[in-house]
């Protein structure tokens, strides 16, 4: 850790982040006017130093990774913060697909005429200054600058100590392409300092220079930002995703999906964690899709009626229905139809996502009007929670909250709009 | 004062609000997925009732008027009290307005496919429940209410004590049409006591059970509002808005458009309280503008040129360019061009409504390209800020925040989205 963090007070924090605060507001103004070409040149400069910075980035991981492993980070954390070759050309290409993006702003989202000849358009216009923390995957520093940038925001990022290396090794990257284009390094800045008061200086908003936060990080990252934050927050809390399966289901989808939404991936916040299965369909579908689950290393976790038609499945507690395990283990229930499914889901949803399998084209459209989630899918699976998967191009995380964003947080979901009208010398009578 | 009011003690209050926060989510789920028609049903059958009940709404609304006088309100503030025969008529036809607007509830906002197959579509859906803090106005109870049914929310409405018992005449009517169309009467409630502990249950979010609170009054209210509130706010805490006369604009324009944005109301959030003139255009264009405004018993506060070019201007000082003075007053300087206009406006506006005139292209897409403000207008009035001009319909206020909802707030910006995602057994790689 650099000694100048060491050295910082707690009146220094503060001070510290009211700079930070300020400069990211005047770099903001720049870069909202900021031409398309500028900010895609600046995203190509940033891939092209990524690749060019190389060793430097895998010398600084290899710092940060010798410290995880003597402070007894664990494997999946471990993982999380490595960099190798194929990760850092990944975050290259993820750049230089963010430049190959439209650019959202000034993009005119409706536009009509009034009678008396104003003509309205509704213009989407940059937020303005974007807090981002996160916590061990050093990546977040370029998904998120760039996505940023794209979108005429400054960024605030605030990496976690264990990617402090990694995380200053690609930042480094980012500055040489803000500069390469003209554009002021301010834009991108992160937090110099580990010291967890610049957090709390971040969730009061430095003095209402940060427009939005959004965490990336585990549970109590994000449970700590939606607390304590005095500005608006893009984040889901958690995915406790559900699959239910109709009485209506083809079989061979009710068991590909619900295999792929609960293993590709257990770790996701689009992973499922409970299966609901109609009441009216368990003597035929039931057993076929637990054994697919069993087959494939999970545990299987079942209500009474569960437990009896499938031996080994351990007995399910409420506690279950509220858990996200984002590990191999499924909590399973029967229930009466697709209303029976909507109440469970009303109860215990995070309204991150939520599939249902069916053929019966009512069962669905009463799932998808009635269940208040992000993403609702029909014979897909959960695992496609994800803006890329969407074809926003990139994401900067998933929201659950109602407010503005909500799913998948690409360069749109980054934007605000404003009113831009048209005259003649109107006036209102 | 009804003596429910008197007798209620502090925790009483926070019961009262837990007890109305719960029943306004269950009804907001009901609200959710009532069809259009019946939301229409409701919102004429409301109607029906306000006319049905003229007379026992005159008579409530004498009983606030002589509490009015007899407390000392000013005349504005009564005369914003004031319910007559027309006033009711019109609350009754903004009813009818509201159920002649498309529903936004279930809108389609975007469709596409991605090339595995999956069709996504982004559909509008309700917020949830919304509460509506507001002061003087009674007619805020219907144009509220209504707003928030047709938008598939449940509202709570908490009105001040000056308009008591006109509330609670008015919110009858609205029970009856909820009723008559067999809807939850709790899909709009009023706060039934003035204690302003209420407001303070609100702003805290009961319980997680208002997820947007929407303050309509002065500026005290809403400040307190935007202060102490834990859950988003759609609001402005002013309309500091001006006009600019480019050096390039048209005289008669100039002059027509400016007495319009300041003179035409002078009470209301998008009236003009700062004129910028184009030093380059100040021989011509300055004397004519503020002759028209004078000659229309505006009072002149100009900066130094300003009075030395009128006399009759009085001095200003760095006061007025941040007052939002409500009233026939106008702060004027001379600025050098559109970029002397961005710069002021960047300085001092409020971020509501800006208006230029001008004939140069070249300075109006510059003033709507670097002014960021909720509503831009070229040769138009400022007074056009509002839902209704914008074809809206009717609007629940201005917000000049831009976290979701931006500008006028009508039916659509109290909807959130969510994705609906339709496949045929899509699993992801």
């Amino acid at each position: 850790m650099s000694e100048n963090v060491a050295a910082l007070q707690a009146g220094d924090v503060a001070e510290l982040m009211s700079a930070i605060g300020r400069r990211a507001r005047a770099a903001a103004r720049a870069i909202a006017t900021a031409s398309a070409q500028r900010k895609n040149d600046a995203l190509e400069a940033m891939a092209d130093a990524l690749v060019a910075s190389r060793q430097a980035i895998l010398d600084a991981n290899a710092i940060d990774m010798a410290a995880g492993s003597k402070s007894g980070l664990t494997d999946a954390l471990l993982d999380r913060l490595k960099l190798t070759d194929a990760r850092i050309a990944d975050m290259a290409a993820g750049l230089r697909a963010i430049a190959a993006l439209p650019d959202p702003v000034n993009e005119v989202i409706a536009a009509w005429d009034r009678p008396n000849g104003l003509h309205i358009e509704r213009v989407r216009t940059p937020l303005g200054v974007i807090g981002v923390i996160f916590e061990s995957r050093p990546n977040v520093t370029a998904d998120a600058g760039g996505l940023c940038l794209k979108s005429g925001n400054a960024a605030i990022l605030r990496g976690g100590s264990d990617s402090w290396h990694s995380t200053r090794a690609i930042h480094a990257c980012l500055s040489k392409g803000l500069e390469a284009a003209g554009l002021p390094a301010d834009a991108i800045q992160i937090v110099p300092t580990t010291d967890r008061a610049a957090v709390g200086e971040m969730l009061r908003g430095l003095g209402g220079n940060i427009d939005v936060i959004v965490p990336r990080g585990g549970r109590s990252l994000v449970e700590r930002v939606q607390n304590e934050a005095r500005v608006p927050v893009f984040a889901h809390l958690e995915g406790l995703c559900h699959v239910y399966i109709d009485a209506s289901a083809r079989l061979d989808i009710a068991i590909e999906v619900t295999l792929n939404s609960k293993m590709r991936r257990t770790g996701v916040c689009g992973s499922a964690e409970t299966l609901l299965v109609d009441r009216a369909c368990a003597a035929t579908h039931l057993v076929p899709v637990l054994d697919a689950l069993s087959a494939a290393g999970c545990e299987i976790r079942g209500s009474r009626e569960v437990c009896e038609a499938f031996p080994a499945a351990i007995a399910a507690t409420e506690k279950d229905w509220e858990t996200e395990y984002l590990a191999p283990i499924v909590a399973v229930k029967l229930v009466d139809g697709v209303d029976g499914a909507i109440d469970h889901i009303g109860k215990w949803s995070s309204h991150h996502t939520e599939a249902i399998i069916a053929e019966d084209t009512a069962a669905v459209e009463k799932f998808f009007a009635e269940i208040d989630s992000a993403i609702l899918l029909h014979n897909a699976s959960t695992q496609f929670a994800d803006g890329g998967e969407f074809g926003m191009g990139a994401e900067i995380g998933i929201a659950t909250g109602k407010m503005h964003a909500r799913g998948p947080v690409g360069v749109e979901q980054l934007t605000s709009f404003n009113y831009r009208v048209r005259g003649s010398g109107q006036i209102r009578p």
